[in-house]
């Protein structure tokens, strides 16, 4: 890989894209973002808790095993069906801290605000982190306020970070995907990305699409209960949803993934809404959904574990892990063709999260 | 207090402030920033992490101690004398982890970058942030990167979080003042906010005024190990200043705080500059120096301990905590005058830090 371009020469191995400015695609999930993190920061900060590129690193202080992440939100708009940027700012960290099992703990809150922003938005959403925190049973330990002069930032940005505790000794990570493992989500896929789309652009449906933001740290407890160490990996499909991370996980483990498109769940409303604004599900963000890479003989007791759990009650097997093309994502679709689910490269939806 | 108002009831004491829209003050390190987390922040987090105030978190997992802390930089200009965001937002961080005598051990970097940011900037600023973790020996070892359409953010803002490790049983904190204490700054003030006013302003002087921005961990390190349990408080003056800091001393641990207006160093460049720009240095953000508040008896052994650490060498004392007038702090100015030293109201100097 890069490991021969030493950090101590200080020069980045540019080009590190093709473009010598940002773009959204940058910050968007996909390949652009991948390509970005790897060869910038992956490269320069250089260590081995970063160079996993899970969605949370895992360090070792004293004899305590941490799970330790950030995140920050600039959803537009700040508030839409089923949440705001407030729990989605606490969901959102809570859920990376527990994908690799560990127990969220403690948060920390940076707000950027614009000059002139109502007070009254702010105390709308500090009440909605709060309760999302206390749902969760985490606290928000510490925190920061910087206010930005108008014009200079769109209304209010939020950075989570978090710790949790980790007190099983499985290595769940996209790098531990093995053969024959079975891939599960946990319900149906798009519904944050569509919540929040079809309120920018205006659309309103009969059925209401409400985004999925919860905390799911009780479902990851249920799950490491069922399989112990025979859950290999999970994750939240956000930013580039399902696609995305079922990607990073072909990759982080060298394996091929196949997935049956008829098993998918997706809201019949979220499907409507993809039609008319030209979207595919696999690709649009979720927030209350996670995907769980299981060793086939615990399938069963994982899939009940997670049904008899109120976030998990439309959990299904989706698809399964073979050696067959290694990095690649393909699905059978429902008329029986089989198509490359490829990385997302750019940006399906700005802001989404 | 505001105990009575529970947070279960949903609704906050406001008013917060005589105003119903976020002003620039309110992100200033003054009275309304503290009004706005007090009344909050601080109430509807309710917690004994956060109810104390410090700029960091201690926080107990399992059997270990743990300083917890984060901080958005949104300064402006992102390149200034002596620095850039990237190092300040290392640093200040850093700064934050330690301030309790912690031992500094990971950080997290959230990225917002406004679309069309110049790519060649945003490695500048990540080598910097390395060359400054490296200099400090503190990983970076989980990140987020967020991209917002042009005209959404600034450029570029960047939040670090951090954990350090508390591995002495000393109360180092703002509610630990003593009166007869002595209280020590590492060396001058207002280097930084001059830096950054003088960059923005275009102000140019015969002697180049450059940031001090500089993880202060090597230090801290130095004092606990001169001072022991004998160091009551140590806290960074950034935003706000060394007056607010010290109104912020005052006020957690009730005691009053006399200063020395001709004990306390202040660059000529910098004294000429606020001059200039009608500020007082007082006021004005550091991002390099600490105020140590230190029992009287370990107070030359620290001096001396600062004084032959590189980042000390200017150390003096600067007054003493008594117990005449519990939240206030005073100053002998250099003409044998007394007066009151108050918590900034306002917004001297927005996007600091």
């Amino acid at each position: 890989m890069k490991k021969s371009m030493k950090p101590e020469q200080l020069t980045c191995p540019l080009p590190i894209t093709e473009h010598d400015a940002i773009q959204l695609s940058h910050g968007a999930g996909g390949k652009m973002m991948n390509e970005l993190i790897s060869k910038l920061f992956v490269w320069a900060f250089d260590n081995p808790a970063l160079s996993k590129q899970d969605d949370q690193a895992v360090v070792e202080i004293g004899d305590q095993k941490l799970s330790f992440t950030t995140d920050s939100f600039v959803v537009d708009p700040i508030f839409f069906p089923g949440g705001d940027i407030g729990d989605l700012a606490i969901n959102g960290t809570i859920n990376d801290i527990c994908m690799n099992g560990a127990r969220p703990f403690c948060l920390s809150a940076g707000l950027i605000i614009e000059e002139g922003f109502p007070l009254k938005d702010l105390e709308r959403i500090v009440l909605s982190m709060k309760r999302a925190a206390d749902k969760a049973g985490v606290t928000i330990v510490t925190g920061d306020t910087k206010v930005v002069n108008k014009g200079n930032a769109d209304k209010i940005f939020i950075n989570t970070a978090g710790i949790g505790l980790i007190e099983h000794n499985h290595d769940i990570s996209s790098c531990n995907l093995k053969p024959g493992d079975v891939v599960i989500i946990s319900g149906t896929v798009a519904d944050h990305g569509i919540a929040v789309m079809s309120q920018r652009e205006g659309l309103s449906f009969d059925t209401p699409i409400q985004s999925d933001t919860v905390a799911l740290n009780t479902l990851v407890e249920a799950i490491v209960k069922a399989a112990g160490g025979d859950v290999h990996a999970m994750r939240d499909p956000t930013r580039g949803g399902l696609a995305a991370t079922l990607n990073e996980f072909a990759r982080a483990s060298e394996v091929g993934i196949k997935i049956r498109e008829d098993l998918i769940p997706v809201k019949p409303a979220v499907t409507g809404a993809c039609e008319i604004l030209g979207l595919d599900p696999l690709y649009v963000a979720n927030e209350g959904k996670l995907v769980a890479v299981v060793a086939k003989q615990k399938a069963d007791s994982v899939l009940k574990a997670m049904q008899g759990h109120e976030l998990g009650r439309d959990a299904v097997v989706i698809g399964e892990i073979d050696s067959d093309r290694p990095g690649m994502v393909s699905m059978m679709t429902r008329i029986g063709g089989q198509r490359i689910v490829d990385m997302p490269v750019g940006e399906q939806l700005p802001r989404i999260c």
